[in-house]
C-alpha cells in the first residue's frame, strides 16, 4: 500500500469499528430494551440508533455516492427529538435500513482513491472549496465517526453494569 | 498541501476538535459542577476529565514522543475506578495538566510527516508490524479521538437541557 492508502485505511478502520460497535451493542436488544433511557429524561435507545443511521444515510447526498436509501427516518430521528417524533421503529426494522445505509456507504468508502476521498462534498460550493479544501469527503467520514462514537458512549450507559462501579 | 498531507490534515482536525470540546466543556465548571455525574451511579465530570487527560498523556510514550508527563493520573483516572480511586485532582489542576498534555502532543502531531504518522506505535514488535502495518500512529491518534467522543458524548449528558427534552 501507499502512504496515501495506508492514511485512508487508518480512516476506514476508525468508521468500521465504529459502525461495528454500534450494531454490536444495538442489534441484541429487545423492544423493551429498547425503550431504555440512557440517563433520566433523555434520549431512549432506540432513538439514538436511528438517530445514527438517519444520519449516516445523510452521507449518501452529501459525498455525492447518491440518493438517501430512507429520507422518512429523518422526521423521526433528527428533526424532531425523541419523544416529539412520529412513529419510531421496530428493532428489527432499524436492523435492517441500519445494515443497507451501511453497506451503502462502505461499498463507496472501500473502493475511493486518496483523489476521491479529497474531492469535495456536495454541500460545499466550488469557490467555497478552493478556499477551505479541508471540507473534502475525508473529514465529513471522519466527523460521523466520532459523531457515531458520542453517541456510543451515551448507548452504553443504559447497560447493566457489570462492575461495582461505571467506569463511563 | 500533497494529498498526504490532506489525509494528515483531516485526521489531525478531527483530534484538535475533540481536545477542543472537551477543553470548552470542562474548564467552566465549578467544582460542584465536577462532581456531577453524567448519569445514577456513573462516573463524575472530575472523574471523566481526569481519564482523557490520563489516556492521551499515555500516548506520549505510546507514539515515541517521549515519557508520561503525568504518570501519577494512571491510579486516579485509569486503573481505579471513579469512587475507587486515591484523591482526584480539582479543577484548576486539571485544566493544567491536560493543557500541558494536550500541547505537547500537538507539538509533535503537527510536524509529523506522512513517514513518521505511518511509523509503528511502541507497544508493537517489529515483526508484529510486518505484518500488521496498520498498527501505526495514525490508527493510534485517531483511535484515541473517538475515545474522546465517547467520554464527550457522556459528558454533556450531566448538561442542563436548554430544550424541552434531550437530544443526547
Amino acid at each position: 500500500m501507499t502512504a496515501e492508502q495506508q492514511l485512508i485505511d487508518a480512516g476506514l478502520r476508525a468508521w468500521k469499528d465504529s459502525v461495528d460497535r454500534i450494531e454490536s451493542f444495538f442489534q441484541p436488544l429487545s423492544e423493551e430494551q429498547l425503550e431504555q433511557v440512557v440517563a433520566p429524561g433523555r434520549n431512549r435507545l432506540r432513538y439514538l440508533w436511528g438517530h445514527i443511521a438517519s444520519v449516516n444515510d445523510a452521507l449518501l447526498p452529501l459525498l455525492g455516492i447518491g440518493s438517501r436509501l430512507h429520507p422518512a427516518l429523518d422526521a423521526m430521528f433528527v428533526a424532531n427529538a425523541d419523544r416529539h417524533s412520529p412513529a419510531l421503529l421496530l428493532g428489527s426494522a432499524l436492523e435492517q435500513v441500519s445494515g443497507e445505509i451501511h453497506g451503502a456507504l462502505w461499498a463507496a468508502f472501500s473502493r475511493w482513491s486518496a483523489q476521491d476521498w479529497l474531492a469535495k462534498h456536495t454541500a460545499v460550493s466550488d469557490e467555497d472549496f478552493r478556499r477551505e479544501p479541508h471540507r473534502n469527503r475525508f473529514t465529513v467520514m471522519l466527523n460521523r465517526t466520532t459523531h457515531m462514537a458520542v453517541h456510543y458512549g451515551q448507548a452504553v450507559l443504559a447497560r447493566p453494569r457489570t462492575r461495582g462501579v461505571g467506569r463511563g
